[in-house]
């Protein structure tokens, strides 16, 4: 059941067969419809979610009333909102299933019992961690290093599956276009 | 000499004395005139530095041979290529210091040491990062939901310290400006 995940972790730290067995009893499992929300607004969050199967997006209102997407995840990607998570305080954003999805998660309640029990487990998130603190400087680079055809160009060249699942205009969203906008890019690529 | 830093620590994680001197035996220091370099473009970046005092910019160099800032760090900050440190592999990205700085810094390879012999000093690492993946995205929002005018009031707001210390030209590529339109909003707000 949560094979993609220890599959995942074995890339980072390698664990024995009892660290693996302690891990796997802290994780938990949910299933969402399409369009289920894992946090809202005002919630804590208290999850750090791994998708084994679909695709989340993490997004805030603004003060127009559109929705902002800040990031999506799909599988073997994590996803929380680690202030809220980390602090229990309410969080200002909304994790949304966009497909059906089935994620593993952990509960900031057992999490530092889970660390203390299997410490390659805390080094996995702070590798994990590093490599999202990459992604979101190259991530700004992009942004203010490429026009916005360039940016799509190279989104499409870097997550071509994420293209082919997201509703163009969440796509969009995501890239700081608009969906009209988007359409032009597209129809001058075909 | 490394107060500010085990000031810090303490923050996140509490050592015990023998931790803390076990800590503190693994810190290198360096000195850095102003406009000096500790990584360059090409280089492995061997260490992860904490300033103790001064500030340093992280920045790579465009195809029009402009210099793009992507992050600045003062007192108390860490800065690294946490890509190249963690996988020594060549950096795509210079760190300089814009002041006179005194760093307190890790070599990534006594890293995996350390953690072993002290293993909340992994944990205050998986904290750090928590905080700086939670800041990057705040930085996206803002990037997408602010006029750059408002972004220039907002970060002003947040981090007067930075508008009195950095250079304007740098302050104005950090924040995607030309120097010019950075100048116009100044007058503007006086």
């Amino acid at each position: 059941m949560f094979k993609n995940l220890t599959d995942h972790i074995a890339r980072f730290v390698s664990l024995s067969e009892d660290e693996q067995e302690i891990f796997v009893s802290y994780l938990k499992y949910k299933h969402l419809k399409k369009n289920g929300f894992l946090l809202e607004e005002g919630q804590v969050c208290h999850g750090n979610y791994f998708i084994l199967k679909g695709c989340l997006r993490l997004y805030f209102v603004k003060d127009n009333g559109n929705k902002q997407i800040i990031q999506f995840a799909i599988e073997n990607w994590w996803m929380t909102d680690y202030t809220s998570f980390e602090q229990k305080i309410p969080s200002g954003f909304f994790i949304q299933a966009i497909e059906e999805t089935e994620v593993a998660y952990i509960e900031s309640s057992s999490q530092y019992d889970l660390f203390d029990g299997v410490p390659k487990i805390e080094r996995y998130f702070r590798l994990i961690l590093q490599k999202y603190h990459s992604a979101s400087l190259m991530r700004l680079q992009y942004i203010y290093d490429l026009t916005p055809e360039d940016r799509y160009r190279h989104f499409y060249g870097l997550f071509p599956q994420f293209v082919q699942r997201i509703p163009q205009y969440m796509l969009a969203s995501y890239l700081g276009f608009t969906p009209e906008f988007l359409s032009k890019i597209r129809a001058k690529m075909i």
